[in-house]
């Protein structure tokens, strides 16, 4: 269905004219499945509009099937949904607005099935992102993956290495549901609902990074290696120590503080500011966001790079979970 | 050696301040091969810096192993450079100069060894580009695949619509090698030099489309399905019907027209402009740039989609080729 050598990328571009074959047909069908999401394809490049302000951020992230995923656990159109919220929340952890998304496909024979259901998850995130998908590659391949590329922009960019000494530590949303969800699938067993959600359909906290940016965050990163080493790497980004009260982790139903410290692939956003700045935006945030947002520790020192992050709890951590 | 599920992507943000783990040993190794051209790398993503002039464009490519190549046919450094020249020549097609790439890779355990060297068939090309390496994800898989995505700046944007009766039809560089080559390795022979080279090592043509671009093309793509299918390609976005002539094909050695039509990746432009815009640039062309310019055939009148393209000479070609 898709050419072996020439170009698949040829076929993303083939939206403005289509050339006969059938290797434009899963094109053709992408494109109908899309709709009025997928803008500007068929070109060798995407042209970008100009910025009026702000600075466009990119980000490139993969999903590869048994790797990021088993295709028992999820269903096509979740396929799609989690690889495009994955994307779109590095988009978020720089405080960016999402503008344009580019779609990577290698698919082998057994996918070509589902892929109008994964083509619409990937589409139900542009969508709620408000972003557009501008281009894109289909390839042929003994494995399914997705590599989205995804383009934003952020009126101010809040990177990992602002943190300072006297900032407070926050999390939007609740942890622990990826970890317990990865958990169950590992020994077998069918995850809780809403653990299974929070690996299954994330979703990007794109407003709440765009508001902490403009609320004065000094330091932001979305989580994904789990609390714990995104703490480190944070601190290690702005050369600070990070101490974090476990008891006060936002923890999802059942989850143990320690099971959440190292839960990976939550997409909820790790960020630190000034507790006046906090004191700012504290009383209407969870109204205005839909998300909630939790103090879980303080900016405490300046410190080395090999211990940035510290739980205070009934159990440290080590350096190597 | 890479983390199974986590973050990925995590990796190439590490090079900002390296986290603890073997996960991160993969990615301190590209970056030590990449160097001065790895740069911003360590954040959810990256800065691109502010336009002074011009409009930025984007494409994504993906380069698979046992469907872009053999592993047999290439050494890893070709393997880099050849998916890089490829993604980067969708720049040149659009007359934009290269300005960053992120390269996403899928690794497995049977390539970890070659990564050196395909990065530094990447880097050769990023370097040779002008361009930096701003991002980029690292995850395990049963395939080798690398998917670039590529930004560049176009200071006069050519797409693929806006060729004009009476433009000529012209190409750079010379046709067939590819298929000469992929030809002797499917039939177990091995390709002469010149034609192994033209697959294993193109070059994408950044200052020719860049010079074409301001010379007054008014359509141009890289030729990847080959010439005569390119030809319809952009004949169907601009409307208009491509006249060529077979005879005047600037082949390599040994290879029939007939064969250069449909050699696939060639990477050279296929552009239109108008004749007195030809006419300034000629003369100097090839000693300013180094590749040739060729008059292959003319616009001829305004098409269909189906029939945009025709080959006079001693052999027309199908539609279905």
């Amino acid at each position: 269905m898709f050419s072996t050598h020439g170009s698949p990328d040829e076929a993303f571009r083939a939206h403005q004219a289509m050339g006969q074959g059938v290797e434009f047909d899963t094109i053709r069908l992408l494109m109908s499945r899309w709709g009025d999401l997928a803008v500007d394809i068929g070109d060798d490049a995407a042209v970008l509009p100009r910025l009026i302000s702000g600075q466009r951020v990119v980000s490139t992230d993969a999903c590869v099937e048994d790797v990021h995923f088993r295709r028992a656990w999820l269903t096509p159109f979740e396929v799609g949904h989690r690889a495009a919220a994955a994307a779109l929340s590095d988009l978020a952890a720089m405080g960016a607005r999402a503008e344009c998304v580019l779609v990577a496909f290698i698919v082998p024979p057994s996918w070509e099935g589902d892929l109008p259901q994964v083509a619409d998850g990937i589409g139900s995130q542009v969508r709620a992102a408000g972003a557009r998908i501008v281009g894109g590659n289909l390839s042929r391949g003994r494995i399914f993956a997705i590599t989205l590329t995804v383009i934003g922009v952020a009126e101010r960019v809040v990177s990992r290495a602002g943190a300072a000494v006297g900032d407070l530590v926050l999390v939007t949303g609740t942890l622990g549901g990826p970890g317990a969800a990865l958990a169950a699938w590992e020994n077998g067993n069918a995850p809780e609902a809403w653990a299974r959600s929070r690996f299954a359909a994330p979703s990007p906290r794109l407003a709440a990074g765009a508001a902490l940016a403009a609320a004065g965050a000094t330091a932001m990163l979305d989580i994904s290696d789990g609390i714990a080493a995104d703490a480190r790497h944070l601190g290690a980004a702005s050369g600070v120590w990070l101490a974090l009260d476990e008891r006060r982790l936002p923890v999802g139903p059942g989850v143990e503080p320690a099971s959440a410290l190292v839960s990976g692939e939550e997409y909820e956003l790790l960020v630190t500011m000034p507790p006046a700045a906090f004191a700012a935006v504290a009383e209407r945030w969870e109204a205005e966001q839909g998300v909630s947002l939790t103090v879980i520790g303080a900016v405490e020192s300046a410190g080395a790079a090999e211990e940035t992050a510290a739980v205070r709890g009934h159990d440290h951590f080590g350096t190597d979970q």
